[in-house]
């Protein structure tokens, strides 16, 4: 399929090409840039849903349930959901997926997972990109769900309009998520398995977490939910509704995509001029010897290699 | 402190200077260039050893027997104890320490926390710098240990010569290090708390998984320790010695490193260039104001920016 037959299938919202144009950006293929250039105008109308949490908190049904939620609805939805590249896991996850497999024949419906092999800069670059081809497919909500709650999941989650953050009773995944720093983040929490023992443990050590966090404007409401008896999920979908609301009406939602573009180019043109610095390292033995005799130190090189591009 | 005289100070390997140094690197100090220059002649001589795994395996106490065991060999060593940044768990991840405290007296023992606050690439990009600071200051051994098993922690333990990966019975961790691919860069696996149930389960599952990961050149061995008991610790500094003398004699020593050292100033270099490409966003409003009327597609920015800088 060629580049400008693939751009007129996402803009037409075929899901082949929907398809395949997210495997352009798993692969870092060279092709991404004229996809991005093609359907970058007709983007900016979804409205984006993070959903973080630690493996087990049942976040794969609970995205499951927000399918539900929506196309009741009658809006049309996606589900990316992004996993750190392993070649152990790669069958594991992807049949997490089975989970949604109810939404499997709905064509309002489109469920990925999605892994990055050669995008540069990993998930944190390549899901942006997925999700506005997602967006310029004519998804109304695109919700990207992630499998852990590390530094990544962080950067990802971060990207999306509203941040919703899973938990779950027993799992003590509350002090795990403030160290990756994942519950600043936060627009929305949710207490997944709610009828299991120890739900309002998790809350309230939730709560007193969130008093020592710096006050942003929206409180962060904790809900619960029991996503497999589609128990709380109305009320999640009506706080990540009315998180974007206040977004909207506040005009912090511009704001806050206009900064993560920037520094996602930003991002873009590091990742870039990292691969010219290898390029140069690769082609100039001098300096690589100049490194390895130690004449010449890391942070020195580094400003050379800045220099040298004519940056400073 | 001038930069001249903590440059001596780390070089005499006196403790108060080499700390200081440290929180330079923390902070992304501007005196970093020079630290980073004045000591780097000296580097190279310490063997370095990473320690991860998921919170409750008990690293912290792993590595106080590490040190024990390279003290009674009258072996200078470090650790370097590394946390992501947040700022609900300083303290928290400060405490764990206190098990270190039994050689906190020992003049040739050097134990300190880090976290990253304004250096750029985060905690990938100052931990190397940091452990070639206590390497300069003559610590035979540096033992940089992580608190969780996400991309940080694997990025950092990769960027040791010898990775030591620490399960214990009962967390069900292997498939959560699988899944963020800690299992491919570990050198020496360990399960620790060996004395509780489920330590062959453990063994079992680890076994299985190296077998679907590819032939290396070196087995990594599965060890059990109980280091509370101090049983086992000789048998794992015996793998970890082990291991760098087939890196010594197969000649992938002086490659690791170098490979590494390249990498680091690829990435030293790519994050000096996200900060000119922020100036250059700020200080062209057109530029920023295309990107956010969908007029510029942020791949089109990036390469615009590498472009304008000459570096093409």
């Amino acid at each position: 399929m060629r580049i400008q037959e693939l751009i007129s299938g996402v803009l037409a919202g075929e899901r082949r090409a929907v398809a395949r144009a997210i495997s352009l950006v798993e692969d870092g293929d060279p092709g991404l840039e004229g996809l991005s250039a093609g359907i970058y105008a007709a983007t900016g109308r979804a409205a984006t849903i993070g959903l973080t949490g630690a493996p087990g908190v049942g976040k794969s049904t609970l995205a499951g349930e927000v399918v539900r939620v929506a196309r009741a609805q009658d809006l049309r939805i996606a589900v990316l959901a992004v996993d750190p590249t392993s070649p152990y896991t790669g069958g594991a996850l992807l049949g997490d997926r089975v989970r949604m497999q109810e939404h499997a024949t709905d064509p309002d419906v489109f469920i990925r997972s999605m892994a990055t092999r050669g995008h540069l800069g990993g998930m944190a670059l390549a899901a942006p990109e997925a999700v506005r081809i997602l967006d310029a497919a004519g998804y109304a909500r695109v919700v990207v769900e992630t499998v852990g709650v590390g530094q990544a999941e962080v950067d990802v989650a971060a990207a999306t309009d509203t941040a919703v953050v899973v938990l779950a009773p027993g799992l003590g995944d509350a002090v795990q998520m403030a160290k990756a720093g994942i519950l600043e983040i936060a627009d929305v929490f949710v207490v997944n398995k709610a009828d299991r023992d120890g739900v309002g443990e998790v809350v309230r050590e939730l709560r007193q977490m969130l008093r020592m966090g710096a006050a942003r404007g929206w409180d962060p409401p904790v809900l619960q939910t029991t996503a497999l008896q589609h128990a709380g999920v109305d009320e999640l979908w009506a706080a990540i509704e009315a998180h974007r609301d206040h977004l909207r009406s506040s005009g912090a939602l511009e704001d806050k995509r206009r900064a993560r573009l920037l520094r996602e180019v930003e991002a873009l043109a590091a990742e870039r001029f990292r691969v010219k610095a290898a390029a140069t390292l690769a082609h100039e033995p001098a300096l690589a010897a100049d490194l390895a005799a130690r004449r010449l130190d890391p942070y020195a090189a580094a400003a050379m290699l800045v220099r040298e591009a004519g940056a400073t």
